[in-house]
């Protein structure tokens, strides 16, 4: 098992990495709880969820079953997972344990930052892409206007990543995972970025996932650790999500996936940055590898103009100047404002590349 | 005009009471922003929206008007003036400013606190009960299962008290208001609490409302200094909350004011405490006051059981017992957990006492 430590400005905590932790939760805790409320969602829970509950024999223990999708990080399902916890009748002493990927922990944490002000949670992520939003305290729902647009910086108490509940995944979330470890290696390692390139996605051992996993976290975890609040360092976890968010807007939330759109970002902001550095950086083989994986590449032709509008709604946005980050090495990224006419030459180049690759 | 400090775990901030500095804004801003949303409510707005207005003159200046009241703190205004702020445009260095009472304070503190994950903003209280909410970065609105469930701990920038904007008070907001200055007055300050009862609060005069003020609020900032989350001493400031609070739910938010409701609360705790520790407090001396000045005391005789499952939905519940705070003398407060058949049978001698008085 793998142990990471993350000092918040709040408190620290850990985060476990191994096969079959979810059988260990209770070790995992640092103190007792008068009740405990698992959220879930549907696709997860028949899964798992009886094996979490059999880490608690006594005291009270509920649960929450939410649909799953994109459209269950929203202001009417957040009010009622806190109707489901003041029936259930939790407390300040209460503990919430988020149990699915990025919707169930984002909208979990986002209803124990405000349950009577704030109680403590878990994280126990089932998908791979959940390495990126369990880790570092970013809790939201989704406003209609915009992605995570109502949320907190409110850290878990705990990270318990079971990669034994990885085995059910779908290629696809599989896919949807890896972009954003493609990410964190493009920000910081390049050694981690030669051997992504050399991943079989579909293919990959327990133990390759178990690696990967935890590179992943550790450059998440520092990041985080030097910039809670995104003021700084932090804004480099953005890398791709600038177009990323814009085009799972654009397209609906759950026709792209949130991995399978950063991808994208990602190739983005690659040709972005080989462009305005004037050298190979890493576009051609980050897009060799994303056919091979079979990310979807071939959008319908998109509209320059509404994901320039996209990308000015997005929370990096400061006084309506889009801030995208770049790289001018692997490992070396930067913050760069753009204009809007940069912005909308910069697509319709890559759109026309996409397009006739 | 009076300045006192609050350090609070983000950041420190500054509360600055006076006659007429609803016109000097914009020195009490430690920074620039990119544009400022005020949010206030449709009684307020009318008096002094434009006198807040005219400290900016440049940039981006936005605002939104509530319904007055405490139906506002609801989950559908809240989402709403999220709509508001996003379609103005506001980014991460935007300016939240909270123009009202306590209902604005506390729903446009969550606004801030949850926008984006968080924005900065200031509390501009215009009624005397605000000075307890404005104060110690508690923020929330209310769940229909009960007052003040969702919410955050989220400390306001600066806190500008204009005591001319407090001219305008109705006798029934005074008198709300007084209860928290009472309140503050018997958990820690026996001078302050026999100036209070010597207080005709219908004739109070400029300079002692101020003085009042200054002194209420610097009890409640030492307090939440001391304790910011709530987990020790901040939990004296509910004292005559727990019954308060079940007041105001049972009779329905807005039948009774928060600080009537406080009032009776007083009351009660200090009846719990005299027959505890078997002596005089103040029961009497502040039965008289709040009779004097007004206070709706004779209430359609309560049904104590409903009361008593109201007040164990209350947050600071743990384990489904109530804990009450008592003073074992004025300035001396205390937390004493108390079973149902304590509580009941307190409720039934109170409501006699109250009927036959």
């Amino acid at each position: 098992m793998d142990k990471i430590d993350v000092t918040a400005s709040s408190h620290s905590y850990k985060i476990f990495i191994g096969e079959n932790i979810r059988f260990q939760l209770q070790s995992f805790l640092t103190k007792s709880y008068s009740s405990i409320l698992i959220i879930s969602d549907e696709v997860v829970a028949p899964l798992y969820i009886d094996d979490l509950r059999s880490n608690f024999t006594k005291g009270k223990l509920f649960h929450t079953i939410l649909p799953s999708g994109e459209q269950t990080k929203s202001i009417e399902t957040f009010y009622s997972v806190h109707t489901d916890a003041i029936n259930a009748g939790l407390d300040r002493n209460s503990l919430i344990i988020a149990l699915g990927g990025g919707v169930v922990g984002d909208l979990a944490g986002f209803v124990a930052a405000t349950y009577m002000r704030g109680i403590d949670y878990i994280q126990v992520p089932t998908t791979i892409l959940a390495h990126d939003s369990s880790v570092g305290g970013k809790v939201a729902i989704n406003h209609e206007l915009g992605k995570n647009l109502i949320g907190s910086f409110y850290p878990p108490r705990a990270v318990v990543y079971d990669v034994e509940t990885l085995q059910s995944l779908s290629a696809r979330e599989i896919r949807s995972g890896y972009a954003e470890l493609v990410k964190e290696a493009l920000i910081s390692d390049q050694e981690f970025f030669n051997t992504l390139l050399r991943t079989d996605i579909q293919q990959v051992t327990a133990e390759e996932l178990q690696a990967h996993l935890s590179l992943g976290i550790k450059i998440k975890a520092t990041i985080v650790q030097e910039d809670e609040k995104e003021s700084g360092v932090r804004m480099y976890l953005n890398l791709g999500h600038t177009l990323g968010h814009a085009l799972e807007a654009e397209y609906g939330y759950g026709t792209l996936t949130h991995g399978e759109a950063v991808a994208i970002g990602l190739l983005f902001a690659l040709q972005v940055s080989e462009n305005l550095f004037s050298k190979q950086i890493a576009y051609d083989s980050l897009f060799e590898w994303i056919k091979e994986n079979n990310y979807p590449l071939k959008l319908q032709q998109f509209d320059e103009h509404a994901l320039l509008n996209k990308m000015k709604s997005d929370k990096k946005t400061v006084n309506s100047k889009i801030k995208m980050v770049l790289l001018d090495d692997i490992g070396s990224p930067l913050v760069k404002e753009l204009s809007d006419q940069e912005i909308l030459d910069a697509l319709q180049s890559f759109n026309r590349k996409l397009v006739t690759e």
